[in-house]
């Protein structure tokens, strides 16, 4: 997959339609994965972005420690691999071996970015919302890419096979593969 | 379309698939009603969710005011409805009577509810974090309601018709309508 670096005055766009993401953190010796339903865009120059995060995790001891992570946007294809990250534990299993995720060099954080995904956020965390046990996370895009087959004139284009996740509950996801355009008002 | 009470511990569940929403805000006397792409829902119990809104919007001095909003999730038959209510001002038009909105009342919160919209969460606002000269508002869910043949069994279900929709782009939105499971790690 031939990826192209995204303008980060765009980057909101790779997040827009509200995919579940996988979510990777390291510190260049260890790292982990998990899938992150709870993300959104909050800001567009500059690029900033949301998720919320479990204290409990174990990426969370990451997160604090490195103020990194990378967002990374599944397709269909890696939806076996979305559900295998967000329902067993780094603590257990090597989670990239596990599930066939294959890990690139980020260029401006240690968290590795995933081979196989659409799009690939990397971030750093600007701001920390304590809700109950869990943490939102306020993140600061610093470089942003896509696949260039699907990510195209700024936006995604879904008339070459693109199939975006989107989770339901458990298990399930539904699928956006095709677009509609709305009648100007 | 027959709507039932959610229970506020899967509330977070009518939110995950990341659809573009309308926000509906009001005071009792004047309402408005926009699109907001950018939200996620961030605990589960108590149910809290958050959305970004820039502070110059129309809408925001109501829910600067009320500290009250409606979460809709609209269907795919409402994208024109959307795309209008995302591209237009409350300053210039009463955007329920233009895009054939049908207003009804909140139990818990003067903003109105979207009747044709396929789920409803009455919110307060409980924080409010600034990044620029946006608002990432955090709030608390305090009631929700949604479409009984298409929320069953405490989530989604896709197997009567229901079209999602996610902001692409600009009048773009993708559509998701199918569902997959994901094998079991």
């Amino acid at each position: 997959m031939n990826k192209i670096d995204v303008d980060l005055s765009v980057a909101y766009r790779l997040l827009n339609p509200g995919c579940v993401l996988l979510v990777s953190v390291g510190d260049g010796t260890r790292d982990n994965v998990f899938a992150a339903t709870w993300n959104m865009p909050v800001y567009d120059e500059p690029a900033f972005c949301a998720f919320a995060c479990a204290k409990g995790h174990h990426s969370y001891s990451f997160i604090e420690a490195t103020g990194e992570v990378v967002l990374n946007v599944p397709d269909l294809s890696l939806v076996d691999a979305v559900y295998g990250c967000g329902s067993t534990s780094g603590r257990d299993i090597d989670k990239f071996a596990r599930f066939g995720l294959r890990r690139r060099a980020g260029r401006l954080v240690r968290a590795p970015l995933i081979d196989q995904c659409v799009a690939s956020l990397e971030c750093r965390v600007e701001q920390t919302i304590d809700v109950h046990d869990s943490a939102l996370l306020l993140l600061k895009v610093v470089r942003a890419e896509a696949c260039s087959a699907h990510f195209r004139s700024g936006r995604w284009q879904f008339d070459r096979g693109l199939g975006l996740i989107h989770h339901v509950s458990g298990a399930q996801f539904c699928v956006s593969d095709r677009m509609v355009e709305a009648r100007k008002p």
